[in-house]
Order: structure tokens, then C-alpha cells, then sequence
């Protein structure tokens, strides 16, 4: 593969080879890349911004992620945090810091992966930073979107006898991690020729933590059947954690039923072959990025026949705390033992 | 001084801890920290949004930047980067990762700067993101601000025979890094308590470089006189390369007078005492964040009189260059040596 040193080009020529191809195509995208600042126009509409910063080593461990992959990610889980909004992604701004490892190839593999979720979602990449790192690759990423007055959704609107939603399955994009790491240390001090990582019949779980995708999907679903949540989060640090968010926020208590809790049959004989309490992991794996809401109860029906969304609990009074409900019937306090990259 | 662990707070305490104070003003800000993003409402304005990735050892020395004024500054550059766009910052979202070297009163003081920075620029505190760091410290900066429809100023506005006009005094800021870059080497390898560096007189070069300002009080004062320039930057990587970034857009060419070049008398006698070239330094030193920008030829007398700005060159066609006349006539083209953190 050919190596093109970043020095080649020099800040402003990276620049210009990596943003020349951009076309803008959001109306509200007044000018994007080239000056002080992007121009947006939202008319009436509310802007959304919502911001992550990853850095490698602790967000991301290049061994097993594609730089593509990592673009693509990047993009999503901004998108995801605007989705979890009821808005609509519609510019982020990309910046970047590199060390001397990295070439010309390896970032346009990482905004090539960037351009696709941008053109999977309708999103105008619009500015930027890129400067020289001294250790390893950091990216930061912000996202605009629009949301319409009156039906944006916060974390503190959920109220007594609300019924409990997620998208999706659970759990799935952790047990993605395990088998990763599981393979690095396979694979760590062997000639890499000889190694080929063990991944048959566990596509789905790489997917899920590589390729996450961010629920555009379920926000147009409900909109279309006239549903505004009264509250909602996406998961990225596991769904105890984001329900006892949207608890504290709302000031109120929940239920939530194991039995409910959608998990895919992979993450399930993943859980056996690691030996781990599978409900464990769908409660506190992190990076599944599937929308967590409520809604009044009045919209069970249609709750309980939308595609790919599942009741599993409701929400109660405050002073009843967060519980999840066993099969058998027993009632034990949910704990957010969410992904805590600050005390790794 | 006490130190306290960011581990004792964990990530949601401590984004608790430092976002509990803050106080929303603007009224734009719809919803500022504590939800999947940040709410705004622009109305019938126009949205700029700039963003800047600052990271130890590449942007700052931490060896010689206080906590607190690296904060202010972090702020500031970004407030800089919308004035220049002829607007006015109303929100930022700051994220930081960092290693464990750092303490919860570290932060304190980082967040103090950002925080004054905020209060002297109407500027509300929405979001962000804090994360453990690999090694270091890493600040991504994102500001939004307004701006009125028809009255935003790029850079590929500027028409022949307009005047080029830069605020305060160049290459002050590029002076004091050169100052405490000499004071860090005297300061290498001996007892901290026995020396003491040699600041004496140089205050205002100190000030330049760690504690810019954004000139703010430029454009509300262009506004008050009605001006609105034709093409506006703000100067980070100094002047030569923000000429030539605003004359290539605009294809057109310049010439800049030698002797019109604002510089302070500490710049002078800093270059004399280091032996550098004065001009060189006040058109290639970056980071004075003065702002550059041009107007037309009616406005000469507005100009001459306006307080804290100075003409310093007017645009000619695109086919004349760029070029700095000298105090003996002579012609020399400008070359664009600013600062480039990528091939450091």
C-alpha cells in the first residue's frame, strides 16, 4: 500500500485534499469547510449540539479497529446523541490530532468512513481541525442537528405508569469488545501470517461493536405514527446506567422485566462460551447505541407491534426505586456499573 | 494545595461537580449541559459554528501555561474565530481527556479560565465531555455563535482597492513564546527555588502569548460605525498566511506597507535583544488573534480615525501578487511561513 507523509502536504494542502471532494447538501448548510467558522441557517427550527472527544488507547485500540471503522463510529454515535433527542443530524465538524505513524492513506480511510455515515444519515461535514499529535490519534467530533419546538425530547419528561422501550437488541456490542480483546491476546506475540482470529458464526457481535448504527430508523417510526417520548437517551454506557439517568432526571422509579430485555441469540452463546451472567452484560454493556424511551401508556398497542421495539417495564413512583424483576419474580436494585473510562 | 483524584468523583460526579455553577444566560441557550445535546434557539439568526482541538506538547507547554490561563485561552482563540465572521459567541462545549497526572482542582482552574473568558464574552457553557487520557492532556473546543443574515463576513469578499486594515499590534504574542521558551531552557536542570526567570519589563509579551484577548470591542465598534468589512479573518498563524488565505479566495492581490505595521515597542526591543528580524517576526508570528480585514476605499478617514486599528495595505489585482513594500519602495512577495503544527 502505498505512504504519502502527511509533511507532503502540509496542514492547509491536508486540508484542501481532504475536504475538496465534500459537496453540501442540507439547505441549512449555508458555508461549510474554508473559513473561521461553518454558516448555518435553522430557521425556525432548534439546533441540537452535542459533542464527544475519543482518544486511542482508551476510546479505540487500532489493533482491531479499521481506521474506516473508526471513522464511520466516530460519525454514528454523535448522530446517535441527536436521534436520542428526536432531531435530526444535519453538520459535524471533524477534528482531528496525529502522530507521525499515521499517512495521507490512513486518513482518507478514516474520512472515507466518516463521508459514509454522513451519506447514510443526510449529514454536511462542515469543519475542523487537524494538527500533529505527540502520542497516538485523537479525534473530536461535534454534531448540529435540527429538532422542532415543542417535540424535542430531554431525559427528565418521563412520568408515573410511562411504559419503559428500547430499539433493538442488547448487550451485543460488548460482547463484540470480549471476543476482540479475546482475539489481541491470541493474537499478541504470534507471526501474524500463522493467526487467523476465530470469528465464524460471530459476525453479528464485530458488527455491533466496529459498525454500530444510530436509530434514525425507530425516531422516523414513532414520528410517523405521531409518538413524541417523554423521555429518551441512547445507550452508549449500558442501559442501567441511562435508565437511572432518566429516573434522577424525571424523578421518578422503574421496573424493568429480565424477561423483556431483547437479547440476540449470538450475544447469548457468546455470554456461555465466556462463562458470564448474560443479563448482566445486557444491562451494563455499553456501545449498543439503541434508543431507550418512554411513552404514556395509552400507546401500548402500537408500542407492542412497532418493528424492532420492545416494552420492558414501566415506569413507577419515585420513592419505589429502580428494580429489575427476575423471572421469578424477585425485585433486585438496578446498578450502573456503566463503562466508566475515567476510572479504567 | 490539596489534591483530590478524579477517581474519588468518577465521570458523571465530576462532570457534576463542574458544571453544577454554571449559569445560563443567553437566550438562545434553550438547554445547556446534562442531556444527549445541548438545545438552542437562533431564531431568524444565522448560526457560525468554529471548532479547535488543542493537545499538550503540540499547542501548549504546560511547563510555562498556568491551568487557568490555559482555559481562558482555549476559549478565547474560539470567541476569535466567530468575531472574525463578523458574529458574536453565544455557546461553547468544551471536552478534555486527561491522564491521571492531573487532579479535580487542575480542573478547577482550567474551568475557572474557561468560565471568565465566558462571563467578559456573554458566552454560556452547553456541553462537552470529559474522558481519561493515555498521556497528557487533550481540549477540544467547540463555540457557537450568531450572526445576522447578510452581514456574516468571509474571507472571499475582498475587491480591488479596498483597504487592508489589522486591529492592535503584531507579532507581541510569537515574542513572548520565544521569551518563555529561553526561560524554560535557563530553567532546565537547575533548582527550581534558585531561579528565577526574567520576565522583568516583558509583561505585556507574556500577556500576548498566554493571555490573548478576542476583539470583541473591533466589532462593535466597525457595527457601530456601520462598517462592514468585505473580507474578515482573525490572525492565528500570522499575518502573511491570513493575507494570503483572504487574498486567494478572494482572487485578488495586495500590497502591504512595511511601515504601517503596528508593533509595540516590548516587540521591537524583544527582537533586538534576541537578534531576529522585526518585520519577520510581526508578519509570520502567529497567535496575536488581532483581527484582519478589509474595507472599502470610502471608509479611509472611518478607518484612519478608528481607535485601535490600523490601514496597512490596500488590494490590487489578482496578477500584481502579494507582495510587502519596503520603507525604500522595494517590492518582496509574502511568503506564507506561519506557523504549522504538522510539520513541527
Amino acid at each position: 500500500m502505498q505512504r504519502t507523509e502527511i509533511s507532503v502536504l502540509g496542514e492547509f494542502g491536508l486540508i484542501r485534499y481532504l475536504t475538496e471532494k465534500i459537496e453540501l447538501k442540507n439547505p441549512s448548510t449555508v458555508k461549510g469547510v474554508g473559513d473561521d467558522a461553518a454558516v448555518l441557517d435553522y430557521k425556525s427550527k432548534q439546533v441540537l449540539v452535542t459533542t464527544d472527544l475519543l482518544l486511542e488507547g482508551v476510546h479505540f485500540d487500532l489493533v482491531y479497529v479499521p481506521l474506516k471503522h473508526l471513522g464511520y463510529k466516530s460519525a454514528i454515535v454523535n448522530f446517535s446523541d441527536i436521534y436520542a433527542m428526536n432531531g435530526k443530524p444535519k453538520q459535524i465538524t471533524v477534528s482531528i490530532g496525529l502522530s507521525k505513524r499515521f499517512c495521507v492513506e490512513d486518513l482518507e480511510e478514516f474520512y472515507a468512513g466518516i463521508q459514509l455515515a454522513c451519506e447514510e444519515h443526510g449529514v454536511d461535514l462542515v469543519g475542523g481541525d487537524t494538527s500533529a499529535s505527540m502520542t497516538g490519534l485523537a479525534i473530536s467530533i461535534t454534531c448540529l442537528g435540527e429538532g422542532e419546538k415543542g417535540k424535542i425530547v430531554y431525559r427528565d419528561g418521563a412520568k408515573e405508569n410511562d411504559l419503559i422501550c428500547v430499539s433493538g437488541n442488547l448487550g451485543a456490542a460488548y460482547m463484540g469488545l470480549q471476543l476482540l480483546e479475546r482475539e489481541k491476546t491470541v493474537f499478541a506475540g504470534k507471526d501474524k501470517e500463522e493467526v487467523q482470529p476465530d470469528f465464524d458464526g460471530k459476525e453479528y457481535l464485530l458488527q455491533r461493536q466496529l459498525r454500530p448504527e444510530a436509530r434514525k430508523d425507530i425516531i422516523e417510526r414513532l414520528a410517523e405514527k405521531g409518538v413524541v417520548p417523554t423521555a429518551m437517551m441512547d445507550i452508549s454506557d449500558g442501559l442501567s446506567s441511562e435508565l437511572m439517568h432518566i429516573c434522577t432526571q424525571s424523578k421518578i422509579g422503574c421496573r424493568v422485566y429480565e424477561d423483556k430485555i431483547p437479547i440476540d441469540y449470538q450475544t447469548a452463546m457468546m455470554a456461555e462460551e465466556f462463562n458470564m451472567n448474560l443479563v448482566t452484560a445486557a444491562l451494563n454493556g455499553g456501545e449498543d447505541y439503541e434508543l431507550l424511551f418512554t411513552v404514556p401508556l395509552e400507546f401500548y398497542d402500537l408500542m407492542d407491534n412497532m418493528e424492532d421495539v420492545k416494552i420492558i417495564g414501566h415506569i413507577c413512583k419515585e420513592d419505589m426505586g429502580y428494580c429489575l424483576v427476575t423471572r421469578d419474580g424477585q425485585e433486585f436494585p438496578l446498578k450502573a456499573q456503566g463503562w466508566n473510562s475515567l476510572n479504567e
